[in-house]
Parts: C-alpha cells; structure tokens; sequence
C-alpha cells in the first residue's frame, strides 16, 4: 500500500455506496477532489508513540498519520474521476482494499488550503515518500 | 458559530485532552496547523439532501461540509498556537463548545494541499464565508 496519496498517483480506485446513500452523492461530481473519512480497521491495537514511515524516531501518534490510534480513523484527499450511480472513480488511492468507508466530504480550497508556518519531524522528509510502502509496523 | 475555520480567523479556543492519552501528543507543538477530527454531537439525524449555508439550493449531503450526515464527523483544519500538557490552544476555532474530539493529526502540506480542477455547487460562493454564521437548520 502506498503511504498517503501524495505517494499513490495514478493509482485507480472504485468506492460503492450502499443504494440507499446514493442520493447523497448528488452533486459531488462537480468536485475534482474529495476526502475520504474510513476505518484503519486493520488496527489492532494502538500506542501512544508511533515510528513513522518517513522517519525513525518514535513520535506521539498524534503528531503522525499512523493507523494504530486510539480512534482509528484516516483521512486521505482523493481525485475524483467519476460518479456512476453508487460507485466513485477515484485516483490517488492510499487506503487498503475493502476499508470501510465512514465519509465522504468535498475538498474545497478556501476551507482545506492553508499556508503553514512549522511541519515539525516531518519538515524536509516527504521526498521518497513515491518510493515508501507501508509495512507490517501498525498491525 | 462560524461556519469553517476560513470563516473563524483569530477565534481562540482550548482542547482537552484526556491525561491517559497525552503522551500522544508529544511532537505535535512542531506544526502550526492540524486537523481536529470530531462528533457533530448535536446532529440529531441526517438528510441525504443538505441546503448549505452558502447556497440556496439542496445538495447531496456528501457533496457538502454539513453536519446531518449519516456518520456525523467533522474535520476541520485549525492553527495550534502551544500544547501545555494535556490541553491545546488554538485559532481558526469553528466548532461548537464541548464537541467531543474523535482525533487529532498533523495538516502536512504535502499529502493536504491539492491543486483542483473543480469546486462544485461553491465555486465563487466562499465570498463572503467571514460574515455566514450558523443557524439552527441543521438540529
């Protein structure tokens, strides 16, 4: 699995929605890009302190975008390519196959774009991250 | 309530966080924005279709930030200002007091900012987010 989807481009995915959501993806397909809210539900078990991918020190999960925390809930901004009834077209997928979905929000520059002073331990580390795939650490 | 953290600039808030967990929020103090992943706890029940406070026509509610969704979670992108062990101070506040917090992670420009083709239903609908605020609609 690729980490974050910064590390997953062109990588195609499909999501499907239960029918009786679907009328509530009325609309999405004017946006380029959306989140996707789900379950880390390959997390057993969480701690405190996570080593990160992209880095080798132990970090407080909070600071990190681990999957072993106590709510394991991720976040990844997809493209999306297209809506078909029940079923997303995704691109950019970083989420293992068959997660559970919680939701889906639209991405929207004016709220989700933020000019950012300090990226603490992650500062100058992004680099590889095309090259980086998870491992068996979070389980 | 302000309606997105665009629309709450210079708004303080606090964040407690339980002391069994602090020790997650260790490294967290080195960014200057994060994501703060919570309960719409006063959503009472969702609607498939959603009129948002920026428009005047229905949209599908996964094609909007309001809170009556089928799994009522929020995110929101706001500027941490200090971590003093268990409690967090921060700007950018546009959620309502005593909502409880799902989770925290760290905005990482590189995996959160995204250059989009489409915005939707919003295009050119942000104007006039400082001065929007929420009203009852979604209870």
């Amino acid at each position: 699995m690729p980490i974050q989807s910064t590390g997953a481009k062109g990588i195609k995915g499909t999501i499907t929605i239960k029918k009786k959501f679907e009328e509530g993806l009325d609309d999405l397909a004017g946006f380029s890009h959306i989140y996707l809210v789900y379950h880390f539900h390959k997390s057993e078990h969480y701690a405190l302190k996570a080593k990160p991918f992209l880095d080798n020190s132990p970090r407080g999960v909070f600071s990190t975008r681990a999957p072993q925390r106590p709510n394991p809930i991720g976040i990844s901004v997809v493209k999306l390519i297209g809506v078909n009834g029940n079923i997303l077209e995704i691109e950019n997928a970083d989420i293992l196959d068959g997660t559970p979905l919680i939701d889906i929000k639209p991405y929207i520059p004016d709220f989700d774009i933020h000019q950012v002073e300090k990226t603490g331990w992650i500062t100058n580390k992004t680099g590889n991250i095309d090259s980086v795939k998870s491992d068996d650490r979070f389980k």
